[in-house]
């Protein structure tokens, strides 16, 4: 696990096995099953996670208690209610697992600490959130410009994999039709 | 214009003049007419701005030539096409003024070279990243959620002077409906 956190962040910036110790001294390590909530609406939300291994989805319950899916979290994502760790408010958004997942934790505390106190981590957590603006700005572009099908031909193509691993009903959420809708496009 | 920019990074981190001084030697500054351009689609994207004061449109124009607004940028806004200005591709966005408009200008190698120099600056940069991911996770869980009729209301109350500043076109291609359909909705 600890390996594969450190080729994750020298694809960005190198450091030293002095420095990649004090790195993970801010981390924690965690293991949940299946269905297993990390983080559950009207809950704190005490860290980002990042994904060794396994799926998660974020989602979003409305008001008629239909689910929303934000976003999918797999090897290698970031992954949090951003706002609510962010600013300390109360989770909106639920963080569940897909299949079996492991992660690294990292409370908003220690992120801030290992950015001011090592600037190559400073550096690397800036690139990674600028990461994540330029896919929600993509995310955005293609609600407004894109159909439902022309959204599921993008993410069949950016991640072919998730469709073996995903059932329908959670791909024709996260596109934002009906699963009777995802039949007709994928068929 | 100088003393505007300090207050806006001093909501967030304290800064000496001497350091305000080194921060504003890496921003340039500029002033344009309603209808400038500042990125054009196809070009280099060389700074991301910080808007003083004016009103632009970040928009993206699809293959029938219809307009559709990915964001609109005011006071204390910052604003870019992120994905052409951090990965140094050419700009899909393009960036114009709806009113006349001041900026201040940094390129990427300025913003790295700031937020490396001065750790305050690299705390004030990923603060404002973060915000900007929140903001665009929020606006998809618009997309996925809530009804045009519901955007408008949200847009309506968190930005009600955008109304008046606003042709009702804009407005129908940021909610992503037709001028038609935004006026039975205002009325």
């Amino acid at each position: 696990m600890e390996d594969q956190l450190r080729k994750h962040i020298e694809k960005v910036v190198s450091i030293s096995d002095k420095e990649f110790a004090h790195v993970l001294s801010h981390f924690s390590k965690a293991s949940y099953k299946k269905n297993d909530f990390l983080i559950q609406r009207g809950e704190e939300v005490n860290h980002c996670y990042y994904v060794v291994s396994g799926l998660m989805k974020l989602v979003y319950d409305d008001v008629d208690g239909k689910e929303h899916i934000a976003s999918f979290a797999m090897k290698n994502w970031w992954e949090s209610d951003f706002t609510a760790y962010f600013t300390r408010s109360k989770a909106k958004l639920a963080l569940q697992c897909i299949e079996d997942t492991q992660v690294f934790c990292i409370t908003l505390g220690n992120y801030y600490k290992l950015a001011a106190e090592l600037p190559k981590m400073g550096h690397f957590f800036l690139e990674k959130s600028n990461a994540g603006h330029i896919a929600s700005q993509r995310r955005i572009l293609s609600f407004l410009t894109s159909s439902a099908k022309e959204r599921y031909g993008q993410l069949l193509k950016e991640h072919p994999t998730l469709f073996q691993r995903l059932p329908k009903t959670l791909l024709a959420s996260y596109l934002g039709v009906s699963r009777e809708t995802l039949s007709r496009m994928s068929s």
